[in-house]
């Protein structure tokens, strides 16, 4: 097996038959639920660790450090273990794609940091059991190929990991790297007169689950009078960002001097900028004006709260993202360059989401009652 | 909640009421699998990584090169990661032990490499969907205090994880390490007139299934005509041991000039003895001539084969165990002083249990057929 395309093979679509596998093979149809979607909810988590006041800190996404990988002091000067675990169920139908996602939203919790080397991955694989042989070694050799490329690509290796058996494909990896304190992004220092600049669209969520809606064909399209043709454009481009390395966007924090980041994860945009505000030095105020949204998804989304629906919480910034982009406070000017540097290489676009106010007492984070919906078409 | 003795909670037994929670509950209902009988079998596993040639490597416990965690040159002189990772399901019913078992299982496979420190822990937990929320929290609680406990004891701390919901209940951890070079243990210098030593019996999987026939009262009990007094006897013992740190085992490595060494965990005593055979520098035979067991689980076994049973294949050393002792080859007087040494310090004791033997060709690992069944008590 070589190296795939990530983007051609996303546009071309998966053909289970072309992949050996039964016409009616559904890959999520192993789980009952999608991507970062599985997170245990955050204010459960917290409730669960609030016996631990002193060092024991689980998921640094999920406690009010506001760290997206953990930073540990080692015993050799000037060192420091930056490290980062994930793992959810699948929520494409490509094993392949899933693997390169699985990859780089593992990665991701480093790069939201400034760190763009990582020294090692570990991958964590569930095998699902009502899996057939055939369908399992499909499956894991496609998976482990995806997660293969993603890690070539961002110049790592995988050397190790456990693969157990599951009810449901379990999917999920640690990134692990040993830097010098210089090359963690210190994110605790966003002022007032900062902006907030954003990489990937959100809308993640909307677009595997409308998808899924098809592929059921549970009446949700109907219902709601939508075009599948557009739900499987975004679809391919919700692929494209989840599997898509935030590594140059993180290699840009140090050259543009940022002054704080996170990557947009399983709380939404809004719950990670609040993770975010939390931990800075000096209490501000994270305003976000406007919504850059994967083409298609806020007609879904309009339609859902029109019957009555949450609409994923979307326009709240409370919609899940698997891989998502980086959230980052900087001088206008550096977001500026930044953007343009980012877009050039990545070949994706990047947006001015938000100012960084000034606050008394505690730092919060908001999004505009009538923040702008950007509309974000791929650019493929 | 404060810290709680390990060995006395083990004899008193697990009570749900005490803890809150109803009188029927059941740990390891929440799973179809016990502990690292849930690994993949080494032969799938091998065929589906068969595609890479190269770099990647899952799970170094299952493929040939025999070592236990993953040790990576860095980019720093003289500096290496060395990184183990480890997940699966309850196998005893106290979540508070479960949490110390999948602590010390992690951390065995750095310690069966003399890595003895260990810099930083991650958190791995799935949290079963059908648990109502009260139970959700007693549980997490109980396992997180287990595992911190455990961390605790061998000088490290948990500062990462991950947790998400899933239809079993799933633990575990990652463990990493950056040392100098030194400290890690050289795993492949086995030599004709070493010895083997184990560090904890076998028979695990024996014990903890056998309990589990008592729980169910499906008919095994009486069919093998079995004391249930003796195997929740043995199963005390079986928890006891597991979760146990190798840690001192691992220290005295270095000490006493180990030739090779691994831990014996989800393949078996004969099993990692194959593992670790095959990366001796010099062609070699582990001739394993001892069999310790954990009281009584040798009459289970022999019950179970005069029945025409297999018997978990404990004779064979196929039989699954969880966090068990490490497997060591070393010069006959150095085994003695080991063994002393550690007996003293854990409590516990140590066996020579077979030879290393000139081989010409390629290296095995072998139980002779008639190898000696030692009945191993416990300690408390």
């Amino acid at each position: 097996m070589t190296t795939m395309n990530r983007v051609e093979r996303i546009v071309e679509g998966f053909d289970p038959v072309k992949n050996g596998l039964d016409d009616d093979f559904v890959l999520t149809k192993l789980t009952a639920m999608k991507g970062c979607g599985c997170k245990v909810p955050r204010d459960v988590l917290l409730q669960l660790l609030q016996t631990f006041k002193t060092d024991l800190v689980i998921n640094n996404d999920e406690v009010d450090i506001g760290l997206d990988s953990c930073v540990i002091p080692l015993r050799h000067p000037g060192l420091r273990l930056v490290q980062t675990t994930d793992f959810f169920y699948p929520l494409v139908d490509d094993p392949y794609i899933m693997g390169r996602i699985t990859c780089a939203n593992v990665l991701s919790d480093l790069y939201a940091m400034g760190v763009s080397e990582c020294d090692n991955m570990l991958m964590l694989l569930g095998v699902a059991v009502e899996l057939n042989e055939l369908q399992r070694d499909i499956i894991v050799r496609l998976f482990i190929q995806g997660f293969k490329d993603a890690a070539d690509e961002a110049n790592t290796k995988i050397r190790g990991g456990q693969t157990v058996r599951c009810p449901w494909l379990l999917l999920g990896g640690v990134a692990t790297s040993v830097v010098h304190e210089s090359e963690i992004i210190k994110v605790d220092r966003a002022i007032p007169g900062d902006v907030l600049v954003l990489t990937k669209p959100i809308g993640g969520q909307v677009a595997v689950n409308s998808y899924e809606w098809i592929k059921k064909n549970n009446g949700k399209i109907e219902e709601l009078g939508l075009d599948t043709a557009k739900i499987k454009k975004a679809f391919k481009q919700a692929c494209e960002q989840m599997s898509r390395l935030n590594r140059n966007a993180a290699k840009l924090l140090h050259k543009h001097e940022a002054h704080s980041s996170t990557d947009v994860t399983g709380f939404g945009l809004l719950g990670h900028a609040e993770n975010l505000s939390r931990v800075q030095k000096q209490p501000v105020e994270f305003l976000i004006e406007e919504l850059p949204i994967i083409e298609y998804m806020n007609e879904i989304v309009d339609r859902m709260i029109e019957k009555g629906g949450e609409g994923f919480r979307l326009y709240e910034g409370r919609s899940a993202e698997t891989s998502g982009g980086l959230l980052i406070a900087m001088s206008e000017e550096n977001a500026k360059n930044y953007i343009a540097e980012l877009s050039s290489l990545d070949n994706a676009p990047a947006w001015i989401v938000g100012r960084v106010l000034e606050k008394t007492g505690e730092s919060i984070a908001r999004i505009v009652p009538n923040a702008a919906r950007r509309s974000i078409t791929s650019s493929f």
